[in-house]
């Protein structure tokens, strides 16, 4: 229990006599149990000088031990006040709770005021970027993980390249990706799967739609699987037979500014450096205002997590710390191009968990 | 803009002067624009005594305006304060806000926070009840986009008949029946969608898996898609092949439990009765124990909404409430049975949305 080790020695340093977690991506940190409850109670609460225990619906209890959660549970069913069962179970371990840590960018209002009722007004504290903190490191175990995570994505990709066609539909293709992938064993993808032919992928917020695929379109997928609790985050803008000169250069100035940020990655560069080295390559050609967002966003239990790589965050990257990187042109009417990989930080520079070729790929199927 | 106007009045006769929407179902239901925002900030702002406006992320701005709002919309980029341009905005509006309304089973405490921050401290009161009351009856409209979603679910089952065989896995069949429903145009499923086989079923958070059916099995689905913007949600027991005495024994029962709830539901009838209705018949057949769950929940905008159809729910249903039964038994490693229909409450009795045949299928493939 190293995760919960290391936030109990936070929390007696801060004086804070417990901390309760309950974002399902936290819960699985420390737990190992993942579950979406909707709107039961699932959380875990952890003391500065007592065991944890795990508040659960009750007919979750077999799953989160399955899970490998060995600590204590208490189960809740839909007619009991399950704050109510909380607060008794945090009686048994600690005479009292005046301090309590709480995750103040996933509560809600209600459940904090039942805090408040139950626990007699505590003074709360945010445990939210103690945790980030924790969780933007990963370790040994994690890396792992993600890296296979990164290679189903791969995979989507050589199905998506061997898919594509004149005359499909972006949906059918989307489709057989999904197919493939769950052939594989993938039960979720990380986000809604996105497939973008033509100037369909101009827009950052295209939906894969019935537009039929024609020769001489870029085709941009964006799509990642969660694998283990992990996820993946892979973008490429595969060509339909050969593109147009504009769209070539385009591309060609995409890579370059991928290539420059990933080659940039090691300990010590923040992420505000890394979006303006990509960024600055854009805009050198004349296209900076298409590139209408960030560099890209850490990755992990949440496909969106810490850090973001944004030109105002000064964040400085360290060993460990897994993001994606995706510059993209975006062109209204005519022409959409993103590029985006899965990095991780090593101890002098990067590793880079997808593997998709980078070059212009020209597909003739 | 009637929704609107409802709530305004419902404003001024609390004297609430403003009200402050963000749970994205809500959003929809005010607004038609139906999106994302995770963590960014996503919103309508209505007033008692001035005209509403939606704050959303400024490249979702022409997706809002497509989606039918046309009212008031301000943006924000990721590098402004967000809470600081709703203050301004609203401010344009009216000359102060003193007493809030705020969706406290929604809003996270930072947000919270942020609110008393810059509109300095309002007097919060909640808004989530006003807004489920409405959003549980359910107009002509709405009655018909929930007919079509649940015609949906309905040809899922039937594509589930025709794909069932012996030795085919439970995620191929799913893939196969969520296949065909993207050819229909289906972008989302309103859930996971289930398959579970054998004693598998009788576990009621089995997950969809490798096990592969075999005759004389059970094979239960639990399943809905979403359709212009509400859900569906429909649960079969199909057999392959035909089945022991136990299996025909119990589905029996649930048909039996199913119908007894459903010919019971008409304007006055309590949820709490519902739900009695249905347990008594498994408590009288022997298999109370077995039925571990609620009677069902609402549907619309969000898979799961008011009323909750529990055995201490009294609330009094009325027309236009639309809801599931669904009741099930589940004996642990050996039979899992559920029969689920979508309902609808007329002026005098019921109606049925979900119609395949609920008699046990018997599938020889």
């Amino acid at each position: 229990m190293n995760r919960i080790s290391n936030l109990q020695i936070y929390l007696k340093e801060n004086r804070i006599d417990a901390a309760f977690i309950t974002n399902p991506d936290n819960v699985f940190y420390f737990t190992g149990f993942k579950s979406n409850p909707h709107e039961r109670l699932l959380g875990v609460m952890i003391f500065s000088e007592a065991e944890p225990f795990l508040i659960c619906p009750q007919m979750e209890i077999p799953d989160a031990k399955a899970a490998g959660w060995n600590g204590d549970i208490v189960g809740h069913t839909d007619t009991e006040n399950a704050m109510e069962i909380l607060q008794h179970t945090a009686q048994k371990k600690v005479s009292s709770i005046t301090t309590m840590a709480i995750e103040k960018s996933h509560m809600i209002v209600e459940r904090f005021d039942a805090i408040n009722e139950f626990f007699s007004s505590p003074t709360t504290v945010g445990i939210d970027e103690k945790i980030n903190a924790m969780r933007v490191i990963k370790d040994a175990a994690e890396m792992e993980i993600l890296r296979e995570a990164a290679a189903l994505a791969d995979y989507a990709i050589e199905v998506a390249a061997k898919t594509i066609k004149e005359g499909i539909t972006e949906i059918e293709v989307m489709t057989e990706v999904e197919l493939a992938l769950k052939k594989r064993g993938v039960t979720h993808m990380s986000f809604d799967t996105t497939v973008l032919t033509g100037d369909h992928a101009a827009s950052p917020h295209g939906k894969t739609g019935d537009r039929k695929l024609k020769k001489g379109d870029l085709v941009l997928f964006d799509l990642g699987v969660v694998h283990k609790g992990y996820c993946s985050d892979i973008t490429r803008t595969l060509a339909l037979g050969e593109p147009g000169e504009e769209q070539k250069k385009v591309y060609g100035i995409v890579l370059e500014s991928e290539l420059a940020a990933l080659h940039a990655v090691k300990p010590g560069v923040t992420a505000a450096e890394l979006d303006r080295i990509s960024r600055e390559v854009i805009e050198r050609a004349g296209y900076g205002e298409y590139f209408t967002h960030r560099l890209g966003h850490g990755l992990g239990i949440s496909v969106h997590e810490f850090p973001s790589l944004h030109g105002s965050n000064d964040m400085k990257m360290e060993q460990g710390m897994v993001f994606t990187i995706e510059p993209g042109i975006y062109v209204p009417g005519s022409v959409g191009v993103r590029i985006e990989d899965d990095l991780a930080v090593t101890a002098d520079g990067v590793e880079v968990l997808t593997n998709y070729p980078k070059e212009l790929q020209i597909i003739n199927n």
